[in-house]
C-alpha cells in the first residue's frame, strides 16, 4: 500500500526551492505562483512525494508536523521545536497519555503533544483568549490533529489526579501551580515555558511541598553550513527563546 | 483506576535524594543501601509515588523513559536527550511509524523512539557489534520497550520503501547511504548523528541526487540554578555530544 | 588637568540615542541631522563628555576603541572586538611590544593591537591587497593611532626571531606558517583566525615541529536585556564569527 | 639583543607536557620533579624558550602573563581571561591609564589591567579584606607586576573625575555606584562583573541620572579538538562564570 507516498487532491504538499518553501493544498485545476515560477497543482496529483515539479525548481515534500506548525497562524509566539521536542521528551509521555495544556496559544505545542498521544490519548488545552482558541483550532484542524484535542476557556472545572502531566505556558504561572498540583497523577511532570529569570524565581517559590524541581534548561540550537572544505557554524542563531522547568508532583 | 500511581511489588522505582537518584526494583523484604541511609523496600509497596520514604530522606518517584536511558548499561556513547527528542520531533514519526535505526549502540535512541511508535509502530534496529546488541536487548527490556523493538545484525536484506524515516548513528555513514535510500519511503525523513565535522562533508558529499539536505545542527542544553537572589546558569555544561543532521529521500 | 574631557573643536564624539549612534567630528558653525533631530556642533564644544545635548535628545561620549572601529570603513570582514580581545591577551603582548600582522583587511585588528603595545611599541602589517591597505591607513588615521602602525605589501623581508607575536587573518594561512615561524621569537606566540573548521586541520598539517598548538577556541557573546521583571537573554545572537588558534614557536 | 628570550636563573619557565603543565623559577643546582621525569633546573640555563628539555619530555616556554594568573593563589574565584580581554578592551584603557578597581580579589584582574596600563599607568585597587590584599600582593609581584598597582583597604577617600575606568567586582556593587561615578571622569566606562541576573537588576536600579548602560553581556569560549578527521567541539565547557555590565558616567 503505497498511497500515503503519492499525492492525492487534498492533500497538502510542500514545495522547497533553495531556502524557501510553500505549504499549500493540492486541488484541480488551480495554479500555484511564486517568485520562481507557476505551476499546476494538478501535475502534482499521482506524483510520488520527493520527486521535482515538472519545471524542475521544486522539491516536492508530504509536509512534516513541524513544517506545518512553522506555518501555523500566529496569535501568539510560538513554542519552537528546540523546546517543544524535549519537553515531551521530559513529561514522560507517549500514546495514550492525558495532557494537560494551560496556555493554548498558537496552538504549537498543542499540536506536536497531540501528535504524540494519539490514537488514544488526549491534550486538554485551556487558554483566558477566546481568539487564541480560534485561531489555535484553525491551526490543528489543518495539522488534522483535532481528534486528539479538546479545547476549554479557563473557567471550566479540572478532575483531579487525572492528568499524566502538564504544560504551562502563561505570564504568570505561579496562580496556577495549586490547580496542576491537583489536576495531574502523584510524581507526574509539570513542564512550564517561561522567557524572563524573573518568573522562573517566583515559580519556584510557589512550589514549596507541591512540586519537586527537577531542572530548568535553556536549550541553544545552532545550524551549521556544510560544503566542501566551506564547513562552519551559521552565522546567525536564535539567542533565547524560553526557559524551560520541569518539576514533579509530591504529596 | 488509580493503579498506576500506586507502587507494586516489581514495579522500578526513582529514589530521589538532593541532586543524587538510584533506580532500582520493588522486592518484598529486601533492603537498599545508600550513602544516606538504608531503607526497607517492602515500606515502598502501596504507597503513591510523589512521596517520601519513611525515613524522609528521599523521594520516591515513578522512573521516567529518561530516568530508565540515563541509568542504561553502556556498551557505547549513549544518544542524549536533548539530541534524542529534536531528533524524533525532526524524522516526523509518531504512534504506528515504522522507523529503521542504523547502530543499536546501548539502546538508548532505540528506546527513545520506541516510546513515541508505540503500540503499532516498529523499531527495527541494527548493529554489526552482537556484544551491543545483547546490552541493548537487556536495557530496552528493563524499560518495557521489547514489544516495539526487532533487532538484527547488519546482515539481513531490508525491505525498500518501507520505513517512515530512519536514525542512523555509525562510524561511517556514508557507507549506508545508499541502504537508507532504498529502505525508506520516498520523501521522509533520514536522521544522521556524527561526532566530527569531516563525517559531516563526507556525509553530504554521499547525498547526491538521493538525499535532499535540509539542516545539520547541534543543539545544547544549559542548565540553570534558580535560588532567591542568586539565579544564574550553572557553572558546567556538556559541551559538545554530537551534530545532527536531516534529510529527505528525492527520487 | 580637565581637558580630557571637555569636548574642543576637532575631536570626535558618539551621539547616542536608544540604541543608534552616530560618529562625528566637532566642527564650528556646522550642523548634524539624524532621523531625530538636527544640532548645531558648535553647541559642543566647551561641554564636558557624558552630557546632554541641548534637546535633550543624545548622549554626548567620548568615542572609544570599539565605536571607531565598528563604524570603520570596511573593505572586508573585520576582527570582532570579543576575538580581538582575547586575542591581544592570548598573544602575551602589551605597551613595548613589536607585533606582526598578515593580513591587515580593513584595519580593525591592526587598531585593537596598535592601541596596547603603545607608545614604544609597534604593528607591522602586510596585506596582498593594495585598496584595503588604503582603507587600513585611512581608518587607522581616524582613529589616531597611525604612530603604531607600519604597512606594507606582502613582498617584504621580514626579521628574523624579531616580534614578539604574530597574528594572522588570511585564506591559506599554512602558506605562511614558515614565515611566521621565522619571524617571531622563540617561544612566543601566533595567532591565527579562520572561519572554517577545514582551515584549522590545514593549518594543524603545517605546524609540525615549528609551533606547538595551545588551543583553538571559538568566543560566544550573548547579550541580556535588563529591566525589572524583565530580564532574559537577547533574542539574537551572532552565531559564528571564526574560530582562534594559538600555538608557540617552538625551535 | 636575544636576551628575552633566553632562559637566565631566577627566571620563570613554563613547563609542558601533553596537557599539564608547571610554572616554575630556575635555580641553579635544583632539581624538579613531576609525574613525567625529574630534570634540573640547571640544564635550562642559557637555553632559549621553545626548545624542549634534555630527556624531551617537556616544551620549555615563557610564561605568559595568563600562565601566571592561572597559577596564582587563590583567594577568590579569580576572573577569567575570556571575561577580563573583553572587559579590558571595552573599558577603553590601554598604556597610560588610571583604573580603578574595586574588589581586588586574587588579583586576577588587577595583573591583567596592570599589564596594558604600563609603564606610565596605574591600577588602583581596593579590597575590605585584608587577607585577600595579601594574597593579591604576593601574586602581583610574582606576575612581575608590582609597580603597576597600588592596594588599598576600602576607607580611603578617593579622588572625584580622576580614573579613566573603574572595574567592579564585589557582592553588592549597588553600594559603590556613587563611589564609583564620582572617582571617574565624566563619559567614562564602568564595568560590573557579576555572577547572578538577580544583582544586574538591582544594579540597574542604582544608575539612575548616573550612568548610561552599554551592554551587559556574558561571554562563551568553546575549545575544539583538531585533529585530522576528528575535529570537533571539545566535551566540555564552562558554562558560566559571570555577568559583564558596561556603563558610561552621565552628567
Amino acid at each position: 500500500m503505497l498511497e500515503e507516498w503519492r499525492i492525492n487532491e487534498g492533500n497538502y504538499v510542500l514545495l522547497v526551492h533553495k531556502n524557501k518553501s510553500w505549504l499549500l493544498k493540492v486541488k484541480k485545476d488551480q495554479k500555484f505562483q511564486t517568485h520562481v515560477s507557476t505551476i499546476n497543482l494538478s501535475d502534482l496529483i499521482g506524483k510520488e512525494y520527493g520527486q521535482r515539479t515538472q519545471d524542475g525548481l521544486y522539491y516536492v515534500f508530504k509536509p512534516t508536523l513541524i513544517d506545518h506548525v512553522m506555518k501555523f497562524e500566529r496569535g501568539t509566539q510560538i513554542v519552537y521545536p528546540k523546546d517543544a521536542a524535549y519537553t515531551i521528551l521530559r513529561m514522560n509521555i507517549g500514546p495514550g497519555s492525558r495532557v494537560l495544556e494551560l496556555g493554548t496559544g498558537s496552538g504549537a505545542m498543542t499540536a506536536f503533544i497531540a501528535n504524540f498521544v494519539r490514537p488514544e490519548g488526549v491534550v486538554q488545552t485551556f487558554d483566558v483568549n477566546e481568539e487564541y482558541i480560534e485561531i489555535a483550532k484553525k491551526n490543528i484542524e489543518k495539522a488534522g490533529l483535532s481528534k486528539y484535542v479538546k479545547f476549554g476557556l479557563f473557567t471550566e472545572k479540572l478532575e483531579e489526579n487525572y492528568y499524566d502531566a502538564a504544560f504551562v505556558d502563561v505570564g504568570d504561572p505561579w496562580k496556577l501551580v495549586d490547580l496542576v498540583w491537583k489536576s495531574i497523577k502523584p510524581g507526574s511532570i509539570a513542564a512550564f515555558l517561561l522567557p524572563t529569570y524573573n518568573q522562573l524565581e517566583k515559580l519556584y517559590n510557589s512550589f514549596e511541598k507541591k512540586f519537586y524541581p527537577e531542572e530548568t534548561v535553556e536549550i541553544m540550537i545552532r545550524r551549521l553550513q556544510v560544503a566542501e572544505n566551506r564547513t562552519r557554524p551559521q552565522n546567525f542563531i536564535a539567542g533565547h527563546t524560553a526557559f524551560l522547568t520541569y518539576c514533579r508532583k509530591i504529596i
